[in-house]
Formats: C-alpha cells, sequence, structure tokens
C-alpha cells in the first residue's frame, strides 16, 4: 500500500491549542496520535489555534498560514473550529455577531474550496457560563445547518460536552473557559473516528469540494 | 506570587514540527508539559515549526504569525531553531549558503529586538548523513558565534546528540532525519532546564535586547 503524504492544518482558538491541558496535547494532540497509528498516511499534523480568536481573526491570517504549510504535491486538508470568542460579550456587546460568523465560515469554506482543501468543521463547546452557552448552542445550529447545505462534515461537540460532564467540571474548577486533561480527552474520544474516517479518504471522495 | 501571562512562539522546521514522534510532541511538546507544571506563569506555547523549512522560509513567515499571536499586555517570547534544511543539498547545491543562514538569524534577531520579544536559539541536531553533518556541525558553530556576540542565549543539541544515541539509532532506523519518541525525549531533557530558566527570568532581564 502507498503511503500518500497528507498535511492537515487546524484552526481555531484556545480550545483547539489546547488551553488548560497540563500536556500541552489538548484533542489535537490526542486526534492526531491516534491518527498516526491508526491511518496508512504519512501524517502531518499543524495546530494553529490562537486563544481568544474569532471567525473573523481566523478568516484574517488562515490562508497565507496554510499557504506555508501545504506543499503542492500533497493532499492538503483543513479543519476550523471558532465560535465561543464570537460569542464572548465585551463591553456589553457580543465580539461578533451570529450572522457575521455564519458569513465568515461561508467565505472561509469557499476559498477553501477554491484552493481545492478539502475541509472538515468541529462546532464550539460550552463554557461555565449559561448564558453565553445559550449563545454557543444556537450558533452551533446555524454553522451546521450552513455545512449541511455545502456538504461540508460538521462535528458537534456542544450537546455532547454540556450538562454534568468533565469538560463543564474541569471548566468550572479552572478559569470557567477551559477544561483540563480529562475534558480534552472526552473531546478527542467524540470527534476521532469521524475524523479518521475523513482523513482515510481520498480527497476526491469527500464533501465540500465546488 | 502573581502569574504573568507568557507567550510563546517556537519556530523552526520538521524537528520543531516533532516530525517522527507517533505521540505528535516533539521537544516542544515535552519542554512546555515541563514548564506548565513548573513555572508559575501563565504560559501558551505556539508550536511553528514546519517541515522543509530553511532559514529563508521562516524569516518570511514569522513576524505575521508572532503578531497574529501575541497580545500587547504580554510578555511575548521567541525560540528560532533551523538549519539543517540549509545544508540539505538540492539538486547538487546547498539550500541556503552558511553566509546567508547566518545573516538571515541576524536579521530574525534584530527584527524580534526591534519588537521587544526575548529570543532563544537551539541549535541543529545531527541526522543520518555524515557529509551533511560535517556541515551541520560547522554551521552550529557560526550561529552559536553570532548568537554570543548578541547576547542572545544558544543551546547546542549537535553535539550532545551525534555519535551512538537513541536520536541517531532512531533517525536512521525511520527516514534518515527524524527520530521517534526517545529521541526527542533526549532533545528535550537536553534543552528543558535552560528554557525554563529563560521563561522564568523577567523579560528585562534576559540577553538580546538592543
Amino acid at each position: 500500500m502507498t503511503v500518500r503524504p497528507l498535511r492537515l492544518c487546524v484552526f481555531g482558538d484556545s480550545f483547539v491549542a489546547g488551553v488548560g491541558d497540563p500536556a500541552h496535547r489538548g484533542w489535537v494532540g490526542r486526534v492526531t496520535e491516534h491518527a498516526l497509528g491508526e491511518l496508512p498516511i504519512d501524517l502531518t499534523v499543524y495546530n494553529l489555534g490562537i486563544r481568544r480568536d474569532t471567525s473573523s481573526d481566523v478568516r484574517a491570517r488562515w490562508q497565507s498560514e496554510a499557504l506555508a504549510r501545504f506543499p503542492r504535491e500533497c493532499d492538503n486538508r483543513v479543519i476550523m473550529s471558532f465560535g465561543v470568542n464570537d460569542t464572548t460579550l465585551q463591553d456589553g456587546s457580543l465580539r461578533v455577531e451570529p450572522a457575521e460568523t455564519e458569513s465568515t465560515l461561508a467565505a472561509i469554506l469557499e476559498d477553501a474550496a477554491s484552493h481545492g482543501w478539502p475541509t472538515l468543521v468541529v462546532g464550539p463547546p460550552p463554557i461555565a457560563d449559561e448564558q453565553q452557552n445559550t449563545r454557543t448552542a444556537a450558533l452551533d445550529e446555524r454553522l451546521a445547518a450552513l455545512c449541511q447545505g455545502l456538504t461540508v462534515p460538521y462535528l458537534h461537540t456542544f450537546s455532547h460536552l454540556a450538562g454534568a460532564t468533565s469538560w463543564m467540571r474541569e471548566a468550572a474548577q479552572r478559569d470557567g473557559a477551559h477544561p483540563s486533561a480529562q475534558g480534552y480527552s472526552d473531546l478527542a474520544e467524540l470527534v476521532r473516528a469521524d475524523i479518521a474516517a475523513w482523513l482515510g479518504t481520498p480527497a476526491e471522495s469527500v464533501g465540500g469540494r465546488v
């Protein structure tokens, strides 16, 4: 079996960066470790999460950062995961309105398709703030509907992590937003099979191409 | 004790990215885990290593990637580690001549100082190619001398990892360049105390500022 080279850039916020994990691995590190062990792929993953980044912040930087990491001859793919910073109140108003988050994701997906980079979206998780969680849950549905219409795979995390979970307990014990190792491990467990299946599917057969 | 926020961007090549480590951690992940456990700092580390990047490739992208990750109010710092791709032969000639690698690092350090970002350099490691290693060892000395003249901390890795080491054994068993978990663990062990001491020293007291 030929081992094909695949480069994956994961863009997003502090949850992508793994803030709070004492092992500095987060869900991206755990998903990558599993994929490296399971898939017959020469896989290289770049974690490009940034603390406090909104959808707009990601949009401003992601293409140049991806282009620096994607050789022309590789199967190059993108995961996007943002939203919690968008639903955060700052000086009494939302950092990013839901309609703008949606149009920003739509623009990102269109640009990714124009480059020929298959893209997958991981939805925003809950934090220890019920009012913000109401907004995030609504944004999660909105972004999922957008992706469904574009046949871009979308992995929900919010409903699985909300409630009496390790994610919520660790977030409340720490800074109110970021879990520790168990929360990230649970999130990784939620998404890793779908991400592995997506990585294992040839680029011409995954959704989201236009 | 006040917990001060510190952001660290680590730029470089595939050794920074941790290529070959089945745990997707590399030396940066291991050093970060230790630092998170030991230092009274709100530390966030961004791994910005890219496969095949030379010094010139890093120079072209590092400032915009750092600016996207450094909030104005934080203690923002940079680690640079490159050189092995520079000493690689491609179509019979060096990808980057040593004099150019040196002038590129000098320019990077000058730009870092102008931003007020303390910088530390980790020297290039050996690979399973003795002729290239001779070139890399010479480049290592050249870059170390440059840093010494600028009072920028420089951590040698080459001489410690060359010879009958896990690093060399794993590199030879794999693709000829990248070790596996033990090699990266050994490299992390080499540099982690010095990096922790540097991170623990207030920005105004570390070297390399102009």
